[in-house]
């Protein structure tokens, strides 16, 4: 009788498809299985790995683990039919078949990642279609458009013009977990967190554009407050001026967004960055019989001459010896005769492989996000300054802050969406009313809560 | 009854196919025409602009031009056909086709430009059909490669063992048409000089590799000395490394190529570098309605403050504001408030477009090629250096020191194919005794000629 429930129940329940079961599901696996009674759905959690869907569903009765193999298209094509909305947490690059077939089907389609020019594309047609394909939904983006939306939207209908916009977010480790001189460990892709920066910064500011070549973006750092944790560095994203339009900002006179680190990271950083090792785009000769130091020798100019290998690149930086910069240098083990042993890598994967090892998230460290967003504005002849901030600390290195920050913006949006709250069709990101209340509403509820202070700038 | 004698000399004599009638073509063609008699053959100019063809051929009897369109397909089967040896002069990029119909059709086929992957792929077919495609047979690369391997081999056959090798080449402007306080002038593809250097440069230097990031490279100068011309900034090419191997050099400690300007240049145009405005890999918002100014002040930190642009460049460069390199970069324009008027363009665009108003070599401008290579030895218990060293002036704009050293060396190794002096088949580049040591007669013949010295080193 109970099998007979089960089945019953899984066919005349609305059902939610989840595509890909990784780092970031955890939190958002939990939320929708918690309001699969209220919603009255069930949760297909698909993922490569039948195994680990199975562990994260944890024998909750409303999800139901399926392997999962996104080449394979009648599989896509009979399950997204089987679903009233799919949340696809593929790597970026990915998630374009899924919403082609979402639009086809006339299905609900919710993801984290960036709407490429493709995925625009699907515009009209989702429109046509009565779906939403709902983008940017995670941390960075989707938490941040949403906070700063509800500034901006609050300032705009009292009357205000807006000044300035800044926002900063960083994924960083917690105090209480910060056993390392960087203040840093990897809470997500650490391939990302090497490359981070390349290419040229772009913002405007007081009218004009900026622009920061990545040899200099570590160096050019604004210091960030954040009430209760500190000073942070802040260094400028890669583009800032596309937020003039998604934000609807067409002629603020500064806007700046960037990535946070601890205070002190970005100086030890660029040393890496001077140096040279954080290039992708070639590889190094050898590299499998070099060490770690005479790697390092390659990259240093005759002109800083010596033998102590630590002295050399200080006087490169010109920085004295005992620079405190220099201790945390050699303190990942850089200036060391260690073989490398990786074949055909490049600089940028042979830093990544060494810092892995020291930049090891444990499994009992929490990790820790902070975003804050500082808004100028004049209202009346006064000028002001708000600040909204957020701090959120993981439990460990499963539940972490990232993965309850980047999933549950996803689940709830896609709760809201299923339960008739979001009615909003085609391709979006969450920078409208309609989808932002409810989800930052819910966030709060969960914890998930800006810190909001106005001020007069005198 | 002579024009009769003209079809029938066309029909019966040997004929040479140049395509491509650029800048670098003017002593080709002289050249080949001059050799026409003795030679037995007729030269074809095959160009995109019948008229230009015809200017070069200057109503030569020996010289047919013809309207050549590279993307018309049935027109090169026909012309290869017609042709006993062909000449791609063409853009590197488009030398492929003709190459291939070149095998096919068993013609052989000369060019100044590297060897590419695809047109190393065609070696077995060349060989098999008795045909030689000889590539890399100009300048840089060309004479440097027949040059330096003159001088291995001897060392070689005399049982030297080599310590180093160093190569500088430079495309430069004449002392007496220096009259830029930069000492340069565009005698080649502006496009390729602004973007110079781009990426890393790797070489080897005591059994140790180096690599030098770009934003290094003109801060990392070697001074070479070139008797009766002085002193030249030498900075290192982006790939030496490869030259091991293309020159039989595997266990060489130290090999070195590298670019040659005037000296002073590379501090100059390091000041461009770090700003950051020789970067091609984005667009400046608004260009059309910047001007060089404004758009210099977007690339100045904060940290940089004042009002004169020029006082905050130098302080961005540690320089006193009178430094002779601020008045150099003063003389460009660059800080004017002068409106660039390009739209959409990269920063190299931008800085290009206002150096070629700057740097244009004028109808009466001597150019000038120096090239420097630098072997250093051991010989029973001694060590020597042994330097060749090539000073090479153009006339005018148009018969350049650049279109000679260009020109005549694929002119003259045409030459000795089609007298069976060079009898190799195959993809080929001149390392080889049978192709360097008639061309390099010739060239020496009619006055490019390396001043070669040899010392003690103690």
């Amino acid at each position: 009788m109970w099998e007979m429930y089960l089945r019953l129940k899984f066919f005349f329940m609305r059902n939610v498809l989840l595509i890909g079961a990784g780092r970031s599901s955890s939190y958002l696996i939990q939320y929708l299985l918690d309001h699969a009674g209220e919603g009255q759905w069930t949760l297909t959690v698909a993922d490569v790995s039948e195994q680990n869907a199975k562990e994260k569903i944890n024998g909750h009765p409303s999800g139901k683990p399926l392997r999962f193999d996104i080449q394979d298209e009648s599989l896509l094509k009979s399950e997204v039919k089987n679903a009233d909305l799919v949340i696809s947490m593929l790597p970026a690059h990915m998630h374009l078949p899924v919403a082609q077939e979402c639009v086809h089907q006339k299905k609900n389609l919710v993801t984290a990642s960036y709407v490429t020019k493709e995925m625009h594309e699907l515009d009209a047609e989702a429109k046509a279609n009565g779906i939403i394909i709902l983008n940017e939904c995670g941390l960075d983006p989707g938490i941040d458009h949403m906070s700063a939306m509800k500034i901006i939207h609050e300032l705009q209908e009292k009357g205000a013009s807006l000044d300035y916009f800044k926002s900063f977010t960083g994924g960083l480790v917690a105090p209480e977990s910060n056993d390392n001189p960087w203040g840093y460990k990897f809470s997500w892709n650490p391939r990302n967190v090497i490359l981070a920066g390349q290419g040229t910064a772009k913002y405007i500011e007081d009218g004009k554009y900026k622009y920061i070549p990545y040899n200099r973006l570590f160096s050019q750092v604004e210091t960030i407050q954040v009430d209760g944790q500190g000073s942070f560095d802040g260094y400028a994203n890669r583009d800032s001026l596309a937020y003039r339009k998604i934000y609807g900002l067409n002629s603020i006179p500064t806007l700046l967004r960037g990535t946070l680190r601890q205070q002190g990271f970005c100086e030890k950083w660029n040393v890496f960055v001077q140096l040279g090792l954080t290039d992708d785009s070639y590889l190094i000769e050898d590299s499998e019989h070099l060490t770690y130091g005479s790697w390092i020798e390659s990259y240093l100019p005759k002109t800083v001459q010596g033998t102590d290998l630590k002295l050399r690149v200080a006087k490169f930086m010109n920085l004295v010896p005992d620079h405190p910069v220099m201790r945390d240098i050699e303190w990942t083990g850089i200036f060391e005769d260690r073989p490398i042993r990786l074949k055909n890598a490049s600089p940028a994967q042979i830093l990544q492989q060494l810092l892995e090892e020291k930049w090891k998230l444990n499994n009992s460290d929490k990790d820790m996000i902070v975003m804050q967003h500082l808004f100028g504005y004049t209202l009346g002849a006064k000028k002001f300054q708000h600040t909204s901030s957020l701090v959120v600390k993981g439990e460990n290195s499963v539940f972490t802050a990232m993965a309850r920050t980047v999933g549950l913006p996803v689940a709830i949006a896609a709760r809201f969406i299923l339960n008739g709250e979001i009615k909003m069709n085609g391709v979006q990101v969450p920078v409208h009313k309609e989808i932002y209340q409810p989800v930052l509403r819910e966030l709060s509820r969960l914890g998930i809560e800006f810190n909001e202070k106005t001020k007069e700038l005198i």
